[in-house]
């Protein structure tokens, strides 16, 4: 990741404000705001704004189960109940605002929860910087059999570098090609002051989904966990898992009694179905199970034993 | 508006709070934070945290729209145009957090503007407060006979006073008996030790619709507009139109660039159809204009009129 | 539950339809489509609409996925594997529209699921039916100790009278002043023709919370689902219980396959959490386990057993 | 557009249904059912099922305002009501659904609409198709001076050609570099069976923009309207104002009421400012009035202006 000088010095401004406040404030996401994370090869993550911390989760509860609550005595034993009862709108009491860089086809994912506020840089009005995500070689995988969206075996370096190449050849030149039909460079610049060029939002369309965008993304406490669950886990895409993280890191700085609750019982749980419940109940009572009888399918079946870390030699 | 002393120190303690911060803060707005400011005779509405001002909205925009915003020099200027232009999300990048007091048949209108977060109290879990709304004698009016759901002709004196004993004594019998019920007091006292009490969940269900309740209500700045352009519209009911009053002037201490563009597009703003569009045109043309050619019903007509101040004498 | 002549003719005229179409259908709810099914003592639940089937989830997932969606052979087997996965834009293509009649106070429990569109019968424009909801004497219970929204110890036979009179008599009498501050009867005529009457949106506030209202809720699958399953809980509260179940059974007539799934995932599953899995880890290795060591509360652990059925016995 | 004999096939199949229902059927969209209208070079849209008629938001609206609405006697008057004075639950009651092949530059503007169900072709899961977005002449047109984002200046004969030439070989040599990585073809066959492929969730980042995607999209009417308002408006970019303007058809063909206010008073309608309704009723008194004055910009003026047709001439 490489910042500007222009960016560099307007983090530096952001950073040195220093304004009262009677609202509540997280001291140790306050020593990251503004801060420029990086992620992948050009990518990076800011917080940007927050509202509220793990008291302000408490302090909605507390009105909404009035003197009921008070029976739960500490913050975090309230905290851990409502994640475990799936409760949800004390947790989108509290608001996070990113400031994001992030490759096109990743974005594309990204944007598909719809519960949050997005302002995108828009290439119908702006021209597009020039940068585009590569893979890491330890990262260019091939498609694994079994998962047909995973990656398994890893190419091989002459292969891998060939799959480099290509990638950052496609790019550069559809980026030049971009720029040529803009009769314009990337700093708005005109190329050849006596030919027209093409409008913007038309010559975008040549560049390839690696290319970086950004945004502005601002969501709810609820919401990002929402976001949180399904993008750090791992059957998420790599890339955007590399986002996930670092934001599950901001978490836990912003709401460290939640970001526990969180981990327990949504990173770290499971799902048990009614039939998956019955094997279970099977196996502690010491009764033979097998997969035919239990109406599992034989993936299901696998997902139960590996959720419960069962072995072979302990289901037989 | 009564507030307990418990109330009353719990605001005392927010506000004596002094954060250092490095997001952006509104000295008008941290001034009136926590505040209870009184609405009709026992509600109340206090903003509790907000994130971001008329700059958040700019930096959004400016994400958005790159370089090409440049050339609205001003942050005054964009405001207006992105207001005019019906742009949305760099309004949604500002939030904010209220904590109101209100009686449920306002609430009921209240929570139909889905896009926003609530934390109400819940009857289910505790007992609710013997604080009913009167209408003041001013407000106690015939509903009209033009418009089903507004009001008219005022009752007068006696008539007056006996709809206001009526709402009271309905009102103060059925909390008595809400009490009864429960077999405790507002308190939570036990009224006798030897009787089962009925559950919370059901006794609730006898009390009348002018009850106080009270709810925390999270939203953004384009959602909280959307609220106030229908509910401080003299169509909407008095009671809830006093609510957004004060909420307007929140609005202005909060984001004063954006409340003038708001006031200036949308609260005082009006839209014209096609049709209504070719009778002004007309009208300045200096053609003759009337309501059959128009194709406006009888209502229309009369809304476009007085839409634009037109007096019988200037359209003839 | 008690239809006028009025509502009785037009279900009829409604299911005497003979439509073709070209879009898929399901007999077995078309059979059902407009009947009115009577819930709790006044209260009816009405499928007015529908749009798709369980194939129409299928065919949503197989433009997602792709030719990777084929290796999945059967739609039944591939709707399971969405619902285990938690992959909820395929439920979203299906849609449901009802006709509701339900009291007040469950009203305010439901609208709270914010992802419906809602058509609620307005009190500021027209007058309420003099219904209110009574509880069946059985269902008269004393809110238990352990939990303060629930039912124990039922009310005696006197004590259960005197409740129920109470209810009746309060909502009689707030009903005939609202008629009265009205001037006008439930059937909209006039009772005195010299007086002035109180606005409609100003009158009903007289009401009680067991006041019936009545109207149209339209979903989709997804959020249906996520309604069914917190408000067929054991938690949930009689009366919305008492619908979602009669949804419930819509729903499996309406995309059976589905149904079926829901049933083994959600309603009959459980959550486990990262420190519940590692006890019931232990429980199959016969290794010693308590509550002290294992990290769960009290009712953390009353949970964990209760849901894989471990009686004392199994676990010591 | 081009469709397989496969996709041919399904769509006659589909047809061919003639099912009975109780509901509501729209013989017009019935008759277009399923039908790929042709949009842009390879994309179409086709209405895929819908919910309800211009009757089910009468419907809806006569439950919500009960025997208030029967005073506006028709259909029509009802639903110009509604439309005139932003009413909106009535019409989410209706629900439509398409599926549409569109390029990725358009699709990602349009996923910025979030009250929507979409189901997307997933390049993580299955190969995309070897087909991309190619301007025709007339609409390679020079970004012009004034608005940044429109076009204004054709481009002339060869430089159109030479554009079209790089978009082409881009597309063409990004497509043919992803099936070398992904070591597959379009059809899923393999290149070359002793080298492992890139994983296809990394190989689509080489693609360019305009390749084509396709989804599943599904709205009710209200956002439909929302959506069609902005992007049938001559702001919107050519390409997705391409698929607006069909959508607009099939609008017409479902809800002709709707459809009548809706072009009356959202597309064919305009918004005046408090402002502007001031020089408005000054031109109409005949007053002198002056763009500097108004205290509205140029921009405000011209648009005014521009909005009731006032030459020069008029206003001066």
């Amino acid at each position: 990741m490489k910042l500007t000088k222009e960016q560099q010095e307007e983090i530096k401004l952001q950073q040195s404000q220093e304004n009262f406040t009677k609202r509540v404030t997280v001291k140790d996401l306050e020593n990251l705001l503004y801060e420029a994370i990086p992620v992948l090869d050009h990518g990076f993550i800011r917080v940007i704004d927050y509202m509220g911390d793990d008291t302000s989760i408490v302090q909605a509860a507390r009105v909404s189960y009035g003197k009921g609550t008070k029976k739960v005595s500490t913050d975090s034993g309230l905290i851990k109940y409502l994640m475990r009862h799936w409760h949800s709108t004390p947790f989108e009491m509290c608001e996070i605002k990113y400031h994001i860089k992030l490759p096109i086809f990743i974005a594309r994912q990204w944007i598909r929860h719809r519960t949050a506020n997005v302002n995108e840089y828009s290439a119908r009005y702006s021209i597009l910087d020039k940068e585009f995500y590569l893979p890491s070689e330890a990262n260019l995988a091939a498609q694994s059999v079994n998962n047909r969206q995973g990656r398994g075996e890893v190419l091989s370096g002459d292969q891998a570098q060939k799959v480099l190449k290509l990638l950052k050849d496609d790019a550069e030149r559809t980026y030049d090609n971009y720029e040529s039909m803009l009769n314009q460079r990337y700093d708005g610049s005109t190329i050849d002051n006596n030919k027209p060029g093409l409008a913007r939002e038309l010559a975008r369309m040549n560049l390839t989904l690696n290319t970086y965008t950004q945004w502005y993304w601002k969501t709810d406490l609820l919401n990002l966990m929402n976001f949180l669950r399904l993008r750090v886990d791992h059957h998420a895409q790599y890339e955007i898992r590399s986002y996930a993280e670092i934001m599950l890191d901001t978490l836990k700085k912003w709401v460290p009694i939640t970001y526990d609750a969180f981990i327990d019982y949504r990173v770290g749980g499971t799902e048990v179905s009614a039939k998956g419940k019955s094997v279970i109940n099977n196996i502690i009572k010491g009764k033979d199970i097998n997969m035919e009888d239990s109406g599992l399918s034989k993936r299901e079946w696998n997902e139960l034993m590996s959720a419960f870390d069962l072995t072979e030699k302990i289901i037989e």
